[in-house]
Formats: structure tokens, sequence, C-alpha cells
């Protein structure tokens, strides 16, 4: 019996055994005096590291792929390639990787360096990815810097490159890099296993080496080294690839070796690439560009179908699992090739109601309040120091210490809209507190503004209205128009699939809940109106009320966490990934009532009636979160919010003799 | 804004803050270093100590009774007792105190000690319980010794007594104990504010003071030391006790003072109890009471109505909260009165599906293993060295840390029946297997076995069919008559409201779910056609399949617990209480398997073939658990178990050609 409890107990260790190392702070609610080890989380890949990944899915058969970016060269290039991660992110990529240039300051804190770009796609948009290090002309100090700082970003993967050599007069040092080789070393030697390596292999053989067979036995050097995985140089025919895996194989280099995939997507970019890495190009694909080379269009499309047949005969040959885009920093050449190869995620699986981060301190996450559901990015910024991290429910946040949100145009979390787009959309001119209603009404309806344009977003939410919320469209558009300003809101759900299309997530085979949330801002007389009408719907509606000053009122019982989304999903404990917490709440009201300046006010001059409107709005309403706990019920929301409404064109009439019947409730007007 | 949140934290605080002070250790997952504390309990009454309880329901204006006890003189009268404890624990008492009597051994480990008895109603029947102590002719030692023997047994209330001196030649002691005051004091002094202090108090005065007067100065003195609240010495009139409480309030003591309640239950014991507290009974009673001195039932029934009353009059003063009843050990007379003022609680609330532990290190506990559903008791034995108690979640338990259960014959763990009683349901004499089954459908059915002998309970289930289980009979019924020996199942619920007569348990307003459950013993073959039925309701069914050597089989995913019951309540993260853990389950096979021996083949004589046929059972047979996931559904676990029967009726005829398809079955039978 006891071996047997052993044996089991093993075999959890095993699978758990991963997660671990690696992270510097597994975060977590287990303690080591506890014997309680915390719920591994819901999405295996959250918690296995990449080489891990990488065989599960390889042995199981199924095909990936990974996708190369370069850093951008200005500040507005990043927020667009930020945006491009989330969205080719969503196609389902194994991993990205960030490739490192020493002359671009790679390794700094710009924006724009190597190792930003890199720790916003892993901590914001939640991709697994490998930044490239190059080690040529470094000092051992510096690459032990550029790795120690990697780590402390979250990042666990290396592309371990030797680099160009900057100017002729390169010559080997004694003790320092002279070749990826002694970078694999030596992130082996200072970083034990923390990181998954990754070398380059050139299936024509490195431009430098002395030759194709000495250039073989330097990659069997970097493997044996410690490097996990190989990604191949670009190449024009499978057969060249393919060859290269036999060799490879032949001299017993046994890890992954991937296939570094370029989409020929127009002349001069084929041209310069091929200067670069000294490659030829082969004289049947010379054949049909040269006749077309001024022809972007037809360009790209014959770089997509030769991609894709070669991609097709690579992936029969049973050689290879997973296939390395080059996407030069280019969205639609690569995306077909992996349409057409079946290989993008049309439809991208939800692991949790909310975009995950992919820091190793985070991977047991699993519960967040509803607030920043639109601003994801910033709620990872705002609790960017915590060590642990809530894991299987909220629990009671006496102190949920999150960071202050000074920095709003933080590349990452900046509005990808220009100012100009966003006075067209909210208004060059706000002549009254409608005019700004009428601004919500029309991101809400999708229908353009009166000036003509469409608004696309709104400080609180900087893209369209998620298809889930769409659901609400008719009710949120008829509040909005009277001043019930909505910024956030779900449905209620009870029980649909996990696999449904609009609000599954989580692993198939489950079921997936929600009670009904609305969240807005709001008159302080709609306020008074709402708390006597909130009255009637006691027990079953849970409030919470605050203006910019802090006054609050709510009927949370003990300050206690409200689950609205969970899901029930086969042989699991309950998953509880989103909460309406009342003290995270008076955190939110900071950032949302900021939002009103920041975001909007600012756009307008000084003392400008625009700005004045924003800044009354700013420091009167209330802001309001509704929950309606009786989720197998119609909603009741909508219900309230009309009956605050009726109550405010109908009011009782004041006679003297029912007056008394009325001080009760002027008690709760909040503020007083 | 920061004095806000400021504000919030507190009113958690206060919230909270009574729950740590007293318990050593206060369990939950959080940890010194998380900023995380643990999520409070459903039941504010977990958590609160009694004077916070008692405070709340008076507030209220709630009235509430407690029960007094004294300790048995056998070691059956302690089963009997706990038994008792279990039945009019079920009617609601705010809590129950044991008396104390120097002479009986009461700080023992005895299972007739007073320290035992109470520490049972605690820890096994989630009892709020008071300790009686005496002072007098004790050592300081000698009562700090059982003041921390208390405190570790999870007990965290002192009636301070002074009790009856020893002997004539008492003496009044410089430094020890001459009154309860001095007991109060030392209490105080020397475990600060751990316990909770009750005092008596002399409605017409203490038989031994100079006055009334001087009692309730001396009183004034208990109080101003340190002590809680009071409860009466029993009196015949509801006036003596207002006027003695008009006395004590003119004083300036301020805290409850209970009246003691006595409903005269026969006259022997009436004159015996008059002699000992040195009261007169009033005349008004003697001249009812002594015309029918010899009839039993016409003293109680006058004792009853007597009682009723004068807690009307009690409780209509306004000046009495609750009441506390001198029950003699005995229920029929103290329920009839509680029941006659609306004070018994008819259908209690199940504050979570299983009984409660009142130990302070399990106030935080809200998740346990379904597998002890019909042994709680057993379970809180084999936890009790637990420092952390599941929170929240079950979590992976990789080192659940069971203890052994080597004593089964403990006084709060044995079977309420005789050996007598058990060999009348179990059979006198067993002829076969099929004969063991006959035992569990009489159970079921709750039809008389061959014998003529109803079977009340069994060695894994000490009471009648639970009325849940009851919905099930049908089916139970039909699968043990089959040799599928049933010991404990729940049905699938799809949300039904958790004021729910039969399935219903926590707060109001709220939700239950439940996975359908099985668990049964039956024969390798059965299992061999199980395991193959079961390849068609992946993933729907989870199972997990072990025989007493602990060879096992599961398809559970990473040894995680399943969730198995849960419910979800206005405002509140989701309760999760009952779950199907893989690790614990091989906890408990160990005591499911030893039942077999334990408490059925030791019934029999060495070598005889009823004992044979029991240690058959427990040698061959496997212990199965089945859970459906799909809760919305109707549950399919009858349709396995159909299943498997069909196919042990007509199995699939073995043609050479055809084997290949049965070697993958065969590699799954357990113990292959």
């Amino acid at each position: 019996m006891v071996n047997q409890v052993q044996r089991v107990e093993d075999t959890w260790r095993t699978c758990s055994k991963s997660d671990s190392s690696g992270a510097s702070n597994s975060g977590g609610e287990s303690s080591k005096e506890s014997s309680r080890s915390s719920t591994p989380v819901l999405d295996t890949d959250r918690t296995d590291r990449l080489r891990d990944k990488m065989r599960r899915r390889t042995e199981s058969g199924d095909h990936w792929f990974s996708l190369e970016f370069f850093p951008p060269r200005t500040a507005s290039g990043a927020v667009n390639l930020i945006s491009r991660f989330d969205r080719m992110g969503s196609g389902g990529p194994l991993f990205i990787d960030i490739t490192w240039h020493p002359a671009g300051d790679p390794g700094s804190d710009k924006e724009t360096s190597s190792m930003m770009i890199a720790s916003t796609a892993v901590n914001y948009c939640g991709l697994e990815s490998i930044l490239h290090l190059t080690c040529c002309n470094q000092t051992k100090e510096k690459i032990t810097g550029y790795l120690s700082k990697a780590k402390r970003l979250g990042l666990k993967n290396i592309m371990a490159l030797r680099g160009d050599p900057m100017g002729a007069d390169w010559e080997e040092e004694e003790a320092g890099f002279n070749y990826a080789t002694d970078l694999v070393k030596h992130i082996r030697c200072e970083f034990d296993d923390y990181f998954d390596i990754c070398v380059a292999g050139y299936p024509t053989g490195h431009p430098e080496a002395e030759s194709y067979d000495e250039d073989l036995r330097h990659l069997k050097e970097k493997v044996d080294a410690g490097a996990d995985f190989i990604i191949t140089q670009l190449f024009f025919r499978a057969d060249t690839f393919l060859k290269f895996v036999r060799d490879c194989r032949a001299i017993g280099i046994t890890c992954p070796i991937l296939p570094g995939i370029f989409p020929i997507q127009g002349y001069q970019s084929l041209r310069q690439l091929v200067k670069l890495s000294k490659l030829e190009v082969p004289e049947e694909i010379m054949r049909v560009i040269e006749p077309i080379k001024d022809n972007d269009a037809a360009i790209r499309n014959y770089g997509i179908e030769q991609a894709v047949g070669m991609c097709r005969v690579l992936l029969e040959s049973g050689e290879v699992p997973g296939l390395h885009f080059y996407t030069l920093n280019r969205e639609v050449a690569t995306m077909e090739v992996l349409r057409q190869l079946g290989l993008w995620i049309e439809d991208p699986r939800r692991t949790l109601p909310w975009a995950v981060s992919a820091h190793p301190k985070r991977k047991v996450e699993d519960v967040r309040p509803i607030f920043w559901a639109s601003r994801p990015k910033s709620y990872i910024y705002r609790t960017q120091d915590w060590d642990d991290f809530p894991n299987g429910r909220w629990g009671n946040s006496s102190s949920p210490a999150f960071g202050e949100l000074n920095d709003y145009y933080l590349f990452y979390l900046k509005s990808k809209s220009s100012k100009d787009a966003l006075l067209k959309m909210w208004g060059e001119e706000l002549t009254s507190e409608q005019s700004v209603y009428e601004v919500f009404t029309s991101y809400i309806t999708a229908q353009p503004n009166v000036a003509g344009h469409k608004v696309m977003c709104l400080p609180w939410n900087d893209d369209p209205l998620a298809p889930e919320t769409n659901l609400l469209k008719d009710e949120l558009d008829k509040v909005n128009r009277r001043g019930v300003l909505t910024i956030n809101s779900q449905p209620s759900i009870n029980g649909k699939p996990s696999s449904d299309p609009i609000v599954g997530w989580g692993p198939p085979g489950g079921y997936v809940f929600q009670k009904a949330y609305l969240e807005f801002f709001t008159s302080s007389e709609n306020v008074t109106a709402l708390l006597k009408v909130l009255k009637k719907y006691e027990p079953r509606v849970n409030y919470h009320i605050v203006n910019v000053h802090g006054q609050n009122t709510t009927n949370a019982h003990d300050m206690q966490p409200n689950a609205v989304t969970w899901g029930i999903f086969p042989g699991r404990e309950i998953v509880q990934p989103t909460v309406v917490d009342p003290v995270s709440f008076l955190y939110w009201k900071d950032e949302a009532f900021a939002l009103w300046i920041e975001q909007w006010a600012n756009l307008y001059e000084d003392e400008s009636p625009s700005r004045m409107i924003i800044k009354y709005i700013h420091d009167n309403y209330f802001l309001v979160n509704l929950v309606d706990n009786d989720f197998p019920l119609d909603n009741c929301l909508w219900q309230v919010i009309d009956d605050m409404f009726e109550l405010l064109d109908n009011p009782p009439e004041e006679q003297p003799a029912e007056q008394p019947n009325d001080e009760q409730s002027d008690k709760e007007q909040p503020g007083k």
C-alpha cells in the first residue's frame, strides 16, 4: 500500500517537476510547511517548458509552427508590433523569437530593444518566446548581465548565436566567446538548466565554415554543449533540409531540428536576404521571379505557393514536426501559408476567459478581478511585482498591493489609435454630457457618430465590442443613450459547453457559467435613484458604487470577492477565473477615472469646453458595478436600470405624511 | 483613496480578528509572506468565538438555547452520550456544557472523563462546548495542566467554578484557589484572552453565602475578574430570575445572564437535585407533584408544561436572549420543551454537505474527500494531526499524511449496535458470497433479512440510508443483488436551491450542484468486464479501482482531485466541499477493506465458514469509485453497471480473427 501511494505520488511529481525548475519564485499558495501543493493549472502548456511542449506535440504527431520577428526601429513600430503579436498569437504559434542586433542596443530598456520586445511578448501577450543573443565581441560579464536580465523579466529561452564579427580585425580570443558553442557552455555553466537553448543550423553549411562536414561537426558540438534544439537558416528546396537532417542524425545529433521557412514576399527583400545570408537562390525560382520582379502581388502569391509546396513535402516526410517562419514582421504571407497548410488556428480556444501571461511566476495564476477584462496588459503591469498569484480562488485580498499606474504611455499599454483618430471618434468638440453619451452609444452600436466616424474604441476598451458583449448590444444601446455609460459587462450563463465558440473557455467536455455583470459611469442623480431601487433586489444583486474621491457604498458581505465566471471540467476541481472583488475595485476605480482625463480630456485644449465637460464627468459621476447572483434566471440588471429610469421619470410625490419612509433611503445616498 | 481602502480593510480585519485570537494554529493556506489571506468560511458561526456568537444572536433578537450534560459512568454510556450529542446537536444548541466532578477523574484520557467527552463533542460532533472546571483543593499546576490540555484538544470555553470543598476540614488557603474568582483570574493571567469564561450565578443566593447581597458582590467580582457571561443555578419561578437579573444590573453587572432551566422529569431526581443544591421547591409545585409522585409520565408532562410556561415568561420579558437546560443527559423532556417554545430546529440547515468539527484549527476547513461521507468521525480522527486544512479547494495532495486507523473501537468511532444486534442484521451464519449480497440489499431496501431482522447499518454506514441516497434506492437495490456492493453514492444535481430540504446546504439564496458518484466492492470478474465497458465512457466517467493489495487502475488526470459537490452563493466565491481525490482514495481503501475484517469477519469464530466468506471478499474483491462528470445530463453510472452485466451475461464470442482487438483490454485488467 505504501509503495502504491509512493508510485502515484511519483507520477505526479514527475509531471510537476518541470514546473518548478526554472521559476525563481513559483508562486501559488503552498507554503513549505504545508503538505498541500497548489493545483496545477488547466493548460499544461502554461507549465511545461518549451522543450517539453515541443516533445509532447511531436510525440502526439501534432504539427505546429513558430514565428520569427525582429525588433522595431521606432516607438510607434513597437506599438504596432505588439498588436501584431496579439493578432498572430491567436493563430497558435508554439513560440515566437526575437532577433538580436548588437548595433541596436538590444539589451536596453528602450521600447525598441530586443529585450523589451521579448519581455512584452512573454509578459503582456502571453507568448512563449525565444530571445536571440549573440556573443561575438562581448565580455562574459556583459553576456551574464543580459542573461540575468532576461531571467528577471521572465524569459526562459535563448537562441545562442555567434553573431557577425564587427569590423575586419576580429580575431579569436583565448578566453572569450568565439563561437556559439562557447555561449551555450556559458549559459549552462552560469544558469544551469534554467534556459532552454536553441542553436542555428545551416542546411548548406555556414558560409564561413571550411566545409559542410566541418560545419556539421560544429553543430554537434553546440548540441553536445547543451543546446535543446536547432532552427535552420532558410533554404529553398525541401531536399536541402531533409538531407541536412539525415546528415545530422548520422553523426549523432538527436535533438529536434526545425526548418526555417522563408516565404518569398518581394524581389528586393529576397535579394537583400540572400546577400546577407550568402545563399544562392535556385535556378527554378529565379526563372519564375525575374519576369515578375516589378509585380509585388504576383511575387507574393508565388512565394506563398512555393512555401506551401515545400512545407507539404517537409511535413509529409515524417522528419518535420514543426515549421519555423521568418516573418520579416509581416503578417499576410505567413498567415496565408499557415492557413493553406491547416496549421493556423482560426478559432482559438481560450485557456481562461482572460489572456494569460507567460511569465513563469504567473503560471499558476488562474483568477483575476473582472474590472481589467478589457485592459489585461494594465492588470499585468500593476501586479508585476507580486510574488504570489491567486490560484484556485481569489480569497479575501485585504492588501492586494496593486502598483500605481502612472505611465499610461508605456508602449504596450498605449492606444493603437493616434490623437487625430481619437478626436474623430470621440468628438473634436463636445457640447454637453449628452454628446459624451452619444460617443458611448456609437461605440456600442458600431454606427457612425455625428461627424460620420465609426467609434472603434473608448478609453476603457481599445478594441471593438467582444462577441460576448455583442449579445447585450440592444440593452447596452438603450441605457448608454440615457447616460448609463457602460464600460464592462457580461451576460449570465447557466452551463454552456466549454467548447461554445462565444462564451466557452478551458478544456473540452466542461461547462461554463457566469453571473451577469454590468459596470458603468453615471451621474449622482442616477445613483441616488439606483440605490433606492436596489433595495428591492437584495440579496440578489451585489453592488459597489464609488466616485473619484473614494466615497463608496456596497452591500458586499464582509468585503468578500464574488465569483462571476467559473467552469466545471471532467476530473477537476472547479475553476473560478473571474471575480468581482470589492477591495480591488477601489484600485481599478483610480485607473477607470484617470482614463477620462489621461485619454480623453487631455485631447483638448486647457480650459476648453470639451475638456471641462469630461472633467465634470470625472469629478461628479460615480462608477457602479452590479452583479446578478441568480445566474439560472433571466438577467435582472436591465430591469434594475429600467426601474431606476422609471423612478427618475416618475418620482413619487412627496406627501408630508409619507416622508418618514424616505428618510432611510436618504441616508444611503453615496457621499452623505 | 488610500484612506478609503484602509477603511474597508479595517472593516475586514475587524471581522476576522476574533478568528485568529484563540487558535494556536489558524490553518489555511496563507503564508506569512503572502499578501493573500484565506477565504472566510461560509458560516460565521464557525469562526466566531462563543461570546461573539452570543452577542450576535442577542443583537439580532434571536432566541437560542444551550444544553448541559454530565460525563457518563461507563464506556457504553459514553457511546450512547456521543450519539445523543449527534441527535441533540441537530436541534441547534448554541453550545453544550459538560460538568466536572473531581471524584470522577475528570481531566484524564478515560472515555468517561469530562475532558474526553467535551473534546469529543467539539472535535467529532462539531458542537461548541464549555468544559466545567472546579478549583477547590487543586494546585495551580494541576489547574494549568487541565487548561493546557483543554486548549490542546481544541476546547475554547471554561465554566469556572469553586466546586464543593472535599471534607469538613477545608480552610481557605492564602495563595490557593478559594473561590471561582481566583480561577477566573488565573485563567486570564495564564491564558490571556484565549478562553471564553462562564461563571455561575445563584438567583436565590449561594447556599453558603452570608447574604443574597454578599453573593451578588461575589458574582460582580467574578465578572470583573474576566468572566464573559453567567449561567444561573436552576430556579422554579420566572420572577426569581428576573429579580436576580435586575439586581445584577443594579450593581453594574452588564454581561449576559442565562437562566438555568430544569424541566422536572421525575419525583426522585427532583428530590435529589433539590437536596444537592439546597433549593426549596415552591409550594404550588409540590402541591401538584405530591399526588402524582408515582406516575412518572404525569410528572414529566407536568414538568414540561411548567418549564414551557416559565420559559415563555422569561423570553417575553425581553431580559432573556437564551435558555440553558439542565438535561440530566435525557432527551425527551428538554426536546419537548424546546419544540413547544419553537426553539428546536426540526430541519437543520447544513453549513456544508458534511458534519464540521468545532476544533479552532479546523474552522477554515471546507473541503473533504467524499470517501468518509458516512464516517466523518473517522476522517477527523485520521486527520487530527494536520496543521493545515484544505480551504477553498483540495489541491493536489501529493502527501496527505492520513493517520493510521488502528483502533476501531475508540468510543466515538464505535458502532452503536451490539455484537448480538450486528449478528442478527448481518447473519448468524453466512453460506456464500450471495448471502453477503442479501445483507447489502436488505440494508438498501429497508426490508427484513432472511432471519426477519431489519439491517439498520453496515460496517461502512452506521446509520440507515441518507434521504439523498434514498433517491437512488431502486437502482441500488438492483445492483447490490448482483454483487455490486455499494457503500457510498450520490445523485447528480444540476443547480437546486441551497434551501432544498434533501440536497441543500450552505446559506440561503444559493444553488448546489453534484456530480453523480458511486462506490462499491465487487469481484475481479466484474471489474474485468467493467474496465472494458468504461472505455465507451471516456472522458465522461472518471474511475479508480483498487484491491486490498493496492493494485490500482485510474483514469484520473495527473492524479488531480475531482470536485463532486459545489455551491454557488450570492456575493461569494465558489464553495467546493467534496472531492474525489485519487491519492486520498488509497488511504480510504485501507480503512474500507479493514472494516470487512474488523467489523464483520471478527463477529464469527476463527476458521468458521462465515468468517472465510468475508475474508475471501476482503482478499479478492476490488473497491471501485465512479464519477459521472456530465452533471447536467442523466446519471450514466447505472448504464455503466448495466453494460457491465450485459457484457458478463453475453460475452462476445472469441473468434481467432478478432482476438487482436481484445489484447488491449486484457492489458487493463487490474493486477496484470
